[in-house]
């Protein structure tokens, strides 16, 4: 078995080795490959988005995916959700002196995979090593960017008006739930799988027939803190009613057990999307292709505490906060 | 004194007041204080670069700059090398639990002065807390992109042919040799001063009134590892005078100390450049209104062996190769 050395990253020979070796053959883009200090390409659209994010989950193989997969999502994500076609992304790693090149190999592979899946190319890289004990095995920051096919269909905090309904595209906290399964200081049994996946294509597709005012990917703080996000940016109040909220008898059981709450459970493949009441039914429509379990969970009111209630099973209300704290902080 | 806590990258409240009580107030950015999943703007051209580095220098405050000013030199330095206008970057940060917050406010001041210098405005962030012990102190990200406003201005490997001259823009090894300077088990006790500085603004002059072949910025691997990559993309060999490469005294001095070779020694703030002989003297007049050590120190021969030699005091000459071994692998 093959470990990363210091010289790995010393911008030398063996740097040289390690780009062309190992990240060029499985990227294999063609503007990666002419290997220059910036990539230049075209870009068809005048109106570009950009989204950055540094990945440092641990374990970086979960159930489900890895950092890599993850890393590819993440930001794929982001671009999506702000209305954008994503279209190229940068990785950057920082890897540990002693970490394994297969493990390595397979967590670049599962970039280009999804990469491929999302119809992103990686256009840009960069490696740096740091002597053992100095990171935690590997961290990725990925940069993307996106174009802006139609301006007037980008989703925008200033569209959301009371009367307007909330969507889930999924059942919520796999994502943070699996993580929590790995995590060896809980001694979980089962591992439940997280629900990583590039939310692109589903979303293109809702872009194009239906108007969607707003949209949140769920990641860090769950469903509860993209709500908060979006009730303080749009100077709205935000209702969700409990028994509409899907949730997956797994995850409900692990959270029994661990004393979590899932409504601040990290997803890493669903969003929010606050629509007009009459695209109700076509929302769904569209949206339960990808995933059966997307439904409406409650709607906008205007009277601006910039709060979000949470209408419990047993007919009460209270208040659902921004997450606060958090038992394991590398979720993503 | 304030230190960072795990709770400040939760993605919640904590991650909420960092962002907004410290880097937005900082970086003062009009697209990021829309605070989106993605940043979205205008870019007036349709060819693009784009490049992306992390930094893991150790220390992160060394004389002549800090991790921050070298986060966002480095990627300015890597698009205007490509013939590109710096226009956007984004910055992205992973932060070790107890890091002191006073430390991170020097640092992301320092990022936003080196912005304002080069002209770039810091688009997206993220922020990432790990464990104590997870990562050593601040690792940044910073990806950045610039336009190209005439392509036939485009420095460009294949433009490279015998007869040519290589040009320094200064004298070189001074990043390299400040952060060997210190490093505690070296036992150094004069601290040099890093050459770190954005570039753009000279090579912004350049490109509008000289024909630049080629272009490289001298970071890792030193000047003898950019000219190997060189040489190596042109299939080329390339000649350099000893006597004619600039290097201050107290960095021969300290190569002396610690048996180093300044060839190999990072540069944050020095290139090369590739230009045919008729636009010497109009190159050098501009070079040295910003350095008055830069100079010719060398040419380019047809011979296809992908080498670069040295022409050494002596008389003698001798294969100057790619850096091979690195003692410290955290210059950048």
């Amino acid at each position: 078995m093959k470990f990363i050395q210091k010289e790995h990253g010393n911008g030398g020979k063996q740097t040289y080795e390690l780009i062309n070796g190992l990240f060029k053959p499985i990227f294999g883009s063609e503007i990666l490959k002419r290997g220059d200090d910036s990539s230049i390409f075209d870009l068809a659209s005048k109106k570009i988005g950009v989204t950055t994010d540094s990945f440092v989950v641990k374990p970086y193989f979960f159930k489900g995916g890895d950092i890599g997969k993850l890393s590819v999502c993440g930001t794929v994500n982001d671009l999506a959700v702000s209305g954008l076609v994503p279209k190229y992304i940068t990785a950057s790693f920082i890897i540990e002196e002693g970490f394994p090149i297969e493990d390595l190999q397979k967590i670049v592979r599962s970039m280009k995979e999804y990469a491929d899946i999302a119809g992103v190319e990686i256009v840009a890289g960069d490696t740096k090593v740091v002597e053992k004990g100095s990171c935690d095995g590997i961290f990725i920051n990925t940069t993307g960017f996106g174009v802006c096919e139609k301006e007037e269909r980008l989703p925008s905090i200033e569209k959301i008006k009371g009367g307007q309904i909330v969507i889930v595209s999924g059942d919520i906290g796999r994502h943070g739930a699996c993580i929590y399964s790995h995590s060896s200081e809980l001694g979980v049994e089962e591992k439940i799988e997280s629900d990583c996946a590039p939310l692109n294509r589903v979303i293109n597709e809702l872009l194009k027939n239906v108007e969607i005012c707003y949209m949140k990917d769920l990641t860090r703080g769950g469903l509860a803190t993209a709500l908060n996000e979006i009730a303080q940016k749009a100077s709205v109040d935000i209702y969700i009613e409990e028994d509409k909220v899907p949730v997956s008898n797994e995850v409900k059981a692990l959270c029994d057990i661990l004393g979590l709450d899932s409504y601040y459970l990290a997803c890493e493949g669903r969003f929010v999307a606050v629509i007009n009441k009459e695209d109700k039914q076509k929302t769904l429509e569209i949206l339960k292709k990808y995933n059966k379990e997307a439904c409406e969970i409650g709607w906008i009111e205007d009277t601006k505490e910039k709060r979000v209630y949470l209408k419990t099973s047993f007919g009460g209300t209270r208040i659902l906060d921004m997450l606060y704290y958090e038992m394991l902080p590398r979720i993503c």
